[in-house]
């Protein structure tokens, strides 16, 4: 199952093989049942269970505390840039969001519908060694804010901030969609974690948030009552009708996830991964990456052509050899290698094999 | 693919068995691209094309006029509670609404959150011929509302207004959740029509809202993003990465739609499907429907054994026999046969094979 195509989209993203088999399978006969999983009521004894143990093994992959809720949402990691203030800042508040890239804007703007301070501590800073994000002793931190935001991976510019900030008793809320489960995490540093379900986890259209529950009952009146993470974590994600479909295979993820060893294997092999494309980036003249090399996303992969007139040429035969999904975001151009979790050692070698042959072409 | 097991859940509801089959099919091989439809992104060109193709089969369908804009949404139908009043009332508005039974309850309540004055027109009454909605000329109107809202098929209580509302220029808003395409209807009467999937459209976590164009342009300050009509207009739906899978079944379903001939025919189907049902719980003692007869639903079936001590039994039996999803809503009771557009009219007669016999048995 590990062979061509490799899918190297940055999400929706490729799924592990094996458990798109398993789905395909059961497709129309889920749990022996003669129908498919999204044709069942959410309130079905046999969806309940699952979703519960869907819950549970993502609780034992990230070792999530018991005073944390984990809940199902709706409308991906970017419904919860308006969630995260609502449902844990006043109107009157002040917070702070770390700017890391991209992600970190568009989070910035919608706070600021729902605040009355965002404060923006830091940003990234061009260094000769290249791109990096300010240092923590830098950042301008307001006195008593409702929250600090940041965004641990970010997703269009593959930088990264590998430790996580120290900011006292002030909840950290970190946006992970292109980052969670990739490697061994400390969920008790952090207030809020949230993800858009399309990376790492499942198909879109879904998000997880897990919130420390002193955070709860803070919601601000005019909360949309579905992205209201305290009614949720009363009804058990199920206020409204969640989307079963991305529930159950977001859960046949983490069963995959567990075979492979947990958090700590695939970090491992995360690490080998992007090392390995790294490596080769760092010694070509043909390829760049433009990020500062301790501010590396293990996850996103960006790289530019030294003659970008041959970007067009690159994607197309990296297509015909079976790798796809490498055009970089359409806001910075270039490529972008998406290596997930699902994504095998076999497809960056692979990818590895072609941009040799690409360069030795044209180089 | 007309045999058991029939499934008869209210939503997530059965999906057309042809249907199934195709997305099973090609569940790992969509479009000859050798990986899912789930894996790819929304901004592929192939992906694209197929959301812009679903538009226009769903335009054709329901003969959705140029001046309406087709939005594919996050959070199913109850996200919409709050997207409605966000996006065309301002803070000081007074908006109307119908109470026709537990959804128009529910949006009522969610309505509150955001506009000065939700005004309930009327509601359901009494009759010595079962529930009925109250007259038209009994409504008490506002003199300048920002819409009229109402539910013209209550899932829960199978209650049905089957005349569209003549509100004069107000807006005239509806949830058509669970009666969506199911028979004929004239769009340009509305201002927004707003549906949850995972009824007659496809899985759940997905909602569509039909915008008349002049409502565009108007949303509360402080609405989500990716629940602004405005924007996600302007973006095609696309402003945020949007439920990708669910688009591609609901277009698989347009599809098939069109195969059986479109709302006129699926609509005269589900007529007949209805009347045999009720037409024999009414010459019934065993089984009764509360509705009158003029404001029954054509989708959602409720009926009552008249000895309520023999419902586990009823549930059980029939089960057993392959008729699933027959539990009444927890609010009310009871058994309930959706038989919504995917539903056959074999199905309809397994289940009053199933109900004769057991009438017999028990009666």
């Amino acid at each position: 199952m590990s062979s061509a195509p490799f899918n190297f989209s940055a999400g929706p993203a490729m799924l592990p093989a094996e458990v798109m088999v398993q789905a395909q399978e059961e497709f129309r006969n889920w749990n022996h049942s003669g129908i498919s999983v999204m044709e069942i009521s959410h309130r079905d004894r046999a969806f309940m269970d699952m979703a519960a143990a869907a819950e549970q093994d993502l609780r034992d992959l990230m070792s999530i505390p018991d005073n944390y809720r984990v809940l199902f949402m709706h409308g991906g990691g970017r419904g919860q840039f308006s969630a995260v203030p609502q449902n844990i800042a006043g109107p009157d508040a002040t917070v702070d969001y770390l700017h890391c890239g991209i992600w970190s804007d568009f989070a910035i703007r919608e706070a600021q519908k729902y605040v009355a301070q965002v404060n923006v501590v830091g940003a990234t800073v061009d260094t000769p060694q290249g791109r990096a994000i300010s240092a923590p002793e830098t950042w301008q931190r307001s006195s008593a804010p409702a929250y600090f935001h940041y965004c641990p991976n970010e997703t269009v510019d593959g930088i990264a901030l590998h430790d996580i900030p120290d900011v006292g008793d002030v909840p950290l809320v970190a946006d992970m969609s292109s980052n969670i489960l990739s490697e061994p995490l400390d969920v008790s540093r952090f207030g809020v974690i949230y993800a858009g379900a399309q990376k790492n986890i499942g198909p879109s259209g879904f998000a997880i948030a897990i919130v420390r529950d002193d955070l709860l009952g803070r919601a601000q009146g005019n909360t949309s009552t579905i992205m209201d993470y305290t009614v949720q974590a009363k009804d058990g994600s199920m206020y409204n009708t969640p989307n079963t479909f991305a529930w159950y295979l977001s859960g046949l993820v983490f069963q995959w996830l567990k075979r492979q060893g947990g958090v700590e294997a695939i970090g491992r092999m995360n690490h080998a991964k992007a090392n390995k494309l790294y490596e080769y980036i760092d010694q070509s003249d043909f390829y760049s990456n433009p990020v500062h090399p301790n501010y590396r996303s293990i996850m996103n992969v960006p790289f530019l052509l030294a003659d970008n007139r041959l970007d067009g040429e690159f994607l197309q035969q990296a297509a015909a050899a079976g790798l796809v999904g490498l055009k970089g975001h359409r806001f910075v151009g270039g490529m972008r290698a998406s290596i997930y979790n699902a994504m095998p050692m076999a497809g960056v070698d692979a990818l590895l094999d072609f941009m040799r042959d690409f360069e030795k072409a044209k180089g």
